[in-house]
């Protein structure tokens, strides 16, 4: 299996302190929580009640609703497509103005605050404009900050590169700016306000009885949110494992269960069990053929379809041969075969219309393990699987994507997931 | 006469070039000329149409249109009044989308160009949040860039203090950002686009058949900007006085004349002229008359006003023991002169209902001068002159409010100014 491995590093300049900055509140309002005047002087009340019983807050924000949207059009009426790097510079005020307008807000209720972008919170990233990656945090900046200002509002988001440049961090980013600045910071957790209450057993369109995880590892969160949850994005959550953040993640108004991802605690770290049911629409699965097998050539394949755009997921090489593997969207597949036939004179098989259905959970291989119970359910519903990988963390079944909605139903079902568990 | 001094300066790190950077535009867009999408990208036409022609460009741009009033009016939405610096870190948004939109407008037509906020152009200002000044341009950021791309457009009306805090500039921040880069660049002129065709011998909402000024030296701009011509803010004249750079007002949409505002011609340097007809409304004249004389006591007197925010104009002391002078607007009066009344024993009298007019120009005061003519006409039409200051460069009556408008247009024609001179 192709894990999502995302390239993050906080260097951190001073080191990581060694003992966990307590008092020190670390959390991230998404931009669904501050979508109207009216939610963010929500928010702000919430703030201020924190920072009033004696807290320290930082705060990392995404652009106010529908604001990021409305910089792409507004990009629109000049280029298609705009100039990635200018695009950056554009959609870097969406933060700021979220983070300007909350610090207004808090001072406005007696609570000093302060917001800073990304370079003034002295967040340094590097990479290619809309998909940079965070590289260091000078913790110096914001400390400064909070010896004056009991709350720092940082724009999420956004960094500087060493060449002074402003650029984006491109999806998931605010997430990952959250936990970077609880890394560099020392909080003992990093919490996550978002529109969900927090990772589900699978998702509550398909499964009507789902139950909202309590705690879940690093590693079974990055299979789930890579398969469909989308609660954290994979980089913030592959960064918190790096550096033991703790990430909660909690509905921003509606309070009520949450999910905390962590290392797991220590009495059931060992016990195999199954966390979620994951899916996917929009599968392909590919099979492509080489004249000559042997890991040199399947190199070859997979630089040309990296060089393509193309990721494959769910890899395996069942023949001499022969590699498979599944490709999500619906971007076309013409060019990429093209040129494996052309340069690798490999003939290639795309099998459409296709889904994947993914038991989640720890120590799944474990015997007797969980494949016979995900076996036993796709076989008395008579679905076809053209494909199955399997981990330790995650078993994967390809499978017609009509069968999708019924096979996650009765999963969730038959591993006993709405009941809640001691 | 008390002038308008303000504190400004551009300490050049590295210094000044000798020889003028030829073959540089320098160049500003108003607020006003990029009200509307449509209107930026035939500013992007006009400035591609520059970079083709061989020349590198400068452009310093002011927020679009109306988004600074929807930026203060999203403030008022969370604090009233918004706290100063969140203020601040919010507008400075407004000068960046211009400022990035513009460059990806440029890239689309095929000219490389990148957008600067006022931090990454090199522009480090200091003092109150609101109402920074420049105190220093790295023209090296700059310079760097033009190595690359034809056009920088830079955010204007902002820069970053020492401490690394956004600051905004104030009124006429974004004139005096482009002069800044001007002299910092060693630009040869620095070209102002705006809503007028520049600097009229008066102001045409009174006067039919004003004419533009083609030059105009720095010290008569500041009299007729400080007095109602409002082309040019005073402080942007000031710092393209001290750095030598000529400033060219020119409509942005409209082609026609157009004024230079420099040290002068040789030619004409020595020429007494009148240049315009300035005025003011909503003046009052206030006389305090102290128990004792002297400058000691007028400086008590001066400082008095001052803490009260009152900037007195047109200073005069007709007799021992009486000062007089004009305060603009109509803020009211009553605190500063019970201060006078308390601290220093001095009665005060405020003359209401006033206005002034001015003549404004060259050498005015040389024989046979024109303050002859200016004391005909006001004769000629009998209105009474409660107050009246002079200068080389302006001649300023104080006359009732009433008769402002007869006053420019019988001193317009007067003077001759309607008619084109070679």
């Amino acid at each position: 299996m192709v894990n999502f491995s995302p390239k993050l590093d906080v260097s951190l300049d001073p080191p990581l302190p060694k003992t966990r900055n307590e008092g020190l509140v670390i959390r991230k309002y998404g931009g669904s929580s501050l979508a109207t005047p009216e939610m963010v002087n929500e928010v702000a009340d919430e703030v201020a009640a924190i920072a009033e019983a004696g807290d320290r807050v930082v705060l990392v924000v995404s652009a106010m609703g529908d604001s990021t949207d409305r910089l792409i059009d507004l990009a629109g009426k000049f280029a298609e497509p705009p100039a990635p790097r200018e695009l950056d510079q554009l959609m870097a005020t969406g933060e700021q103005v979220s983070a300007a307008v909350l610090a207004m807000a808090l001072t406005e209720r007696g609570i000093e605050a302060v917001s800073l972008s990304g370079d003034q919170a002295g967040i340094e990233v590097a990479g290619e404009p809309g998909a940079a990656t965070i590289v260091r945090v000078d913790p110096g900046k914001i400390a400064a900050r909070l010896r004056d200002a009991r709350v720092v509002v940082v724009a999420g988001f956004q960094g500087r590169d060493a060449d002074g440049e402003l650029l984006t961090l491109g999806r998931g980013g605010s997430d990952t700016t959250a936990v970077a600045l609880a890394a560099a910071l020392g909080g003992s957790e990093c919490e996550i306000r978002t529109d969900v209450h927090g990772v589900r057993t699978a998702d509550p369109r398909i499964v009507r009885d789902t139950r909202v995880v309590r705690t879940i590892s690093y590693d079974a969160m990055v299979e789930l949110a890579g398969l469909g949850a989308r609660v954290l994005h994979p980089r913030s959550v592959e960064l918190a494992r790096r550096h033991g953040v703790a990430v909660r993640v909690t509905h921003a108004s509606d309070p009520g269960p949450s999910t905390v991802v962590t290392a797991g605690e220590a009495s059931m770290e060992d016990v195999p069990r199954v966390i979620g049911i994951a899916h996917e629409r929009d599968v392909r699965l590919v099979r492509v053929e080489v004249s000559a097998s042997g890991p040199d050539h399947y190199a070859r394949v997979l630089a040309t379809l990296a060089a393509c755009g193309v990721r494959p997921d769910n890899l395996s090489w069942p023949d001499p041969g022969e590699l498979r593997f599944t490709v999500r969207g619906t971007e076309p597949l013409g060019l990429p075969i093209a040129r494996l036939a052309m340069e690798l004179d490999a003939r290639s098989t795309v099998f459409e219309d296709l889904g994947s259905v993914s038991v989640v959970g720890t120590a799944l291989l474990d015997p007797p393990g969980f494949l016979p119970g995900l076996l036993r359910v796709l076989a008395d519903h008579r679905v076809t699987v053209p494909a199955m990988t399997t981990s330790p963390s995650r078993l994967t079944a390809v499978i017609p994507a009509d069968a999708v909605d019924m096979t996650v139903r009765a999963l969730h079902d038959s591993f006993g997931l709405a009941v809640d568990r001691p």
